[in-house]
């Protein structure tokens, strides 16, 4: 339980919905900010302006998936008006006050530096881009579905990364019934993709492993599917770039040799907000439970 | 080899495509009809009107998936020249002539028998059922993960039949980590149920089974999903019906309670034709071979 924990939970999307659910259920007490024109009722949460809360009993923010834009403001789906972080406003905060956001942006990274205030980027989490990683494979399902006119089923595959994410996509399409090969660079990643019963190949040698290649799906980020990779393709291939933006695909080349690329670097949020939100959210309270554990219940 | 067969493919969407190239490769002589406003090219094969043709030489006529309708009028996706089949017609092909539909219908029933000629519904042909049920479980999955906020993967999936599809959609959902649950009536469909490692269930307790069901999918052509039943699923329940139509779901009842309900009977041509084509194609193949089998190489 998190009773009596003092939460802000500064603006988000949909996802963020099931956060304050779940931390409500925990028993914290919630205060939310950017969420003035929510229909939804949670018993014991109360909306406020930022100006209008004491920072000095503030345990814990919570910020969006993206953390804050370049001059620190905060993206609000259920509000009009704008938020702002300041430094100013974070040095009011107790020194255990931990700030949890998505990603970690310049901005954000610079103000909890001065502010010396504790960082914690979600979405960097082995555990939670795994989670992650369902929703984004099923995402790319329903891309790739909608995207061609041939059944996934008996289609030569192309994965490029056994990362978190390439791995959940490397065992979906295959239990779907692709024909699997992945590149990967690292040997026990090269070891694994032989144990799981898809082909390997060193990512050097890519160029010569498109030449039959109906779905391409890019995980890494960083130029991979340069030109003269694509050049290899045949026409009818899709690319699929969920590797995070701007993707690692020649999008201005592929165009030009006509062959359909997506990129699509944040699918969670998009194709499955509630499961998303309760990533977050479990991932969250386990982190909160761990820094303030059974002494919030006693507060 | 098909050498010198004489056949007339009559309308059909963008899967008898597939049927006219693989034909054309394996040499048939072939007639298209209803394909005027088709750009695309295949060497050998004439298009014509059904009047320019002489009736007497030709050894089988391939249908669209869905046959005539009630007048004997043939859907022709790259024509706007109706195409009408007449028993006339037909009797003046000659006796070995077979005719290759999809499905039956009634005037088509009715003209064949009257003209003595036989009638082959592929779409009734088990082989057929079960290669079509891939394209098929994959729209479900789109629209599964288009109509959700959640993920498949851990959801609780009920499938109603185990027949050539219902295996397949269970198959799958399994392998993308839903927990799965099968109803079935025959002894051995529920046997092989739990030889796959899911819940089995006889239909006739459906009512004590959908209390937390996320996904239900129907392949029964009979009112299975009735409002008794629909009445007992939680709000945010989805129904996806690939039963033929007009699917197994009251519907209106499902409507009126709040429950996303989708009748989607025909998947296949619709979210992979290429595929749907191939499969078409194939098992076309296949029967042509056997009929006239190597005869034909002498003609």
């Amino acid at each position: 339980m998190l009773t009596g924990l003092n939460i802000v939970i500064m603006g988000g999307d949909a996802r963020y919905l099931e956060v304050i659910r779940k931390l409500n259920e925990m028993d914290a007490q919630l205060t939310l900010i950017g969420f003035d024109q929510l229909d939804q009722y949670f018993n014991g949460a109360v909306k406020a302006d930022i100006d209008d809360i004491d920072a000095a009993k503030v345990d814990a923010i919570v910020l969006p998936a993206n953390g804050t834009d370049e001059n620190g403001f905060i993206e609000t789906i259920f509000s009009n008006k704008p938020v702002k972080l300041t430094e100013e406003w974070l040095e009011k905060t107790p020194a255990h006050c931990s700030v949890y956001s998505g990603i970690g942006t310049p901005y954000l990274e610079r103000c909890l530096r001065s502010a010396n205030r504790e960082l914690v980027k979600l979405f960097e989490r082995d555990d939670l881009a795994i989670y992650n990683s369902v929703p984004t494979a099923e995402g790319t399902l329903m891309l790739v579905i909608q995207n061609t006119d041939f059944t996934i089923h008996g289609a030569n595959v192309l994965i490029l990364g056994l990362g978190r994410t390439g791995m959940t996509l490397a065992r979906i399409f295959h239990a779907l019934g692709a024909k699997v090969k992945v590149a990967a660079r690292r040997p026990e990643h090269l070891a694994r993709i032989a144990e799981m019963g898809l082909s390997p190949f060193h990512i050097d040698d890519l160029e010569s492993h498109v030449g039959d290649v109906d779905i391409c799906l890019n995980t890494i980020p960083a130029k991979v599917l340069t030109g003269k990779v694509i050049a290899k393709m045949p026409a009818q291939a899709l690319i699929v770039d969920i590797a995070s933006k701007p993707g690692g695909t020649d999008f201005r080349y592929a165009e030009k040799r006509g062959i359909k690329a997506i990129l699509a670097p944040s699918l969670p949020g998009i194709v499955a907000p509630k499961t998303a939100g309760r990533i977050i959210a479990n991932v969250l309270t386990d982190l909160l439970i761990e820094k303030f554990g059974e002494e919030s219940e006693e507060a």
